[in-house]
């Protein structure tokens, strides 16, 4: 979480460039905030006339196809503006460089995912804040798996 | 949306195929109507002996991976319909030509999506009409987002 | 169902190791049972320094990206279960070798898949284990909908 596949023209970013680009991608996440390694980024050059908008070959165009994994966004303001905060992010590697562009994510199940053969912990858990703060992947207790903030629901009512 | 990843053996389609392709398949998502640039092919080549069909390798076999994100597929009867469609629109490329295929369409959430930086207008409205019309992406305002044809509910019941 | 797109460094994996890696993730699935060539998988090499983790380069990690289609995993044991088995499957390959790897599945849906121009036969249907066993996709009956273990309904209750 998240996967990045960036589909690009051959030659359109240097190796700086796409370093760049993959550093400030998980930037934003890394506010969330979530483990850094939890980023992936792959980019992947799309040979000329092999990319089709409406029919037509567009050789000037990166795709950016999104799975995010580890958190779901919660109702439409949030939605709304992760939207523009990850556009400003690839702005001056697709705006202002003349490409065109398009976004999608997709939200994948969270139980479905494994890094180095182990579950990820569960949202805001001792494990998640241990594993941002280690930035790799390592086995956790039980005990680990409980919030940073622990709040029980109330009692049986009494009467 | 759509975003149609198209895996391939090396060599199986010249630029022409590509081309004609990617403008059969434009054409079915073009009579719903949505705006034309919404669809994108991306046609990927896979080397020799790096795809497998039930653990053999299989180099004839064309896969066809699909995000559909402005439209969902209303019901079991458009859904089947549709898929037959589809199926038409690629038979000379893959089904005429001697390889096997194979079709999977994903619907990914509307609301995380965007074109050129900004989030597409709602279904079936001014906005929407305006980008098939231009055919790009462009800002629209609060009016524009209004459907074409608008109904409002009926008002309170007296009784 | 499923596919498999195994991203990993170029020349990580021979044609060899490739062939072994696909048969043991068919192996996974052919248990349930489902039909043999409802698994493929598509290797693709990602160019040096073309992948990122946590916003670094790394040219030593492997990203396996799923869509299963054909069935659903029901419940937290199963799905457990699920990725730990696939995580066994794939070690050989990944962990014993040294890489850093990470799985994510996707659960897309059933009715909008075909195979050669097939809309795939029912769950557990007469149809599907006729698939199983040619293990090649075919036009099916109404008859061959029905489930094998056929149990209707109790009737209405007389009360």
């Amino acid at each position: 979480m998240p996967l990045w596949k960036i589909y690009h023209p051959a030659g359109a970013f240097t190796a700086e460039d796409r370093k760049t680009l993959a550093k400030r991608v998980t930037g934003v996440y890394a506010n969330i905030p979530i483990p850094n390694f939890y980023v992936v980024c792959i980019f992947e050059e799309v040979a000329k006339d092999s990319c089709f908008v409406g029919g037509k070959p567009h050789n000037k165009f990166v795709r950016f196809k999104i799975d995010q994994i580890a958190r779901t966004l919660p109702g439409p303001v949030i939605r709304e503006w992760w939207m523009s905060a990850l556009d400003a992010a690839i702005a001056p590697f697709v705006k202002d460089r003349g490409y065109d562009w398009e976004i999608s994510i997709d939200e994948t199940p969270f139980d479905l995912w494994s890094l180095q053969g182990e579950l990820p912990p569960p949202f805001e858990s001792v494990a998640e804040k241990r594993w941002v703060k280690e930035n790799k992947a390592s086995s956790y207790t039980l005990t680990e798996k409980l919030p940073v903030s622990l709040v029980l629901a109330p009692g049986k009512a009494d009467r």
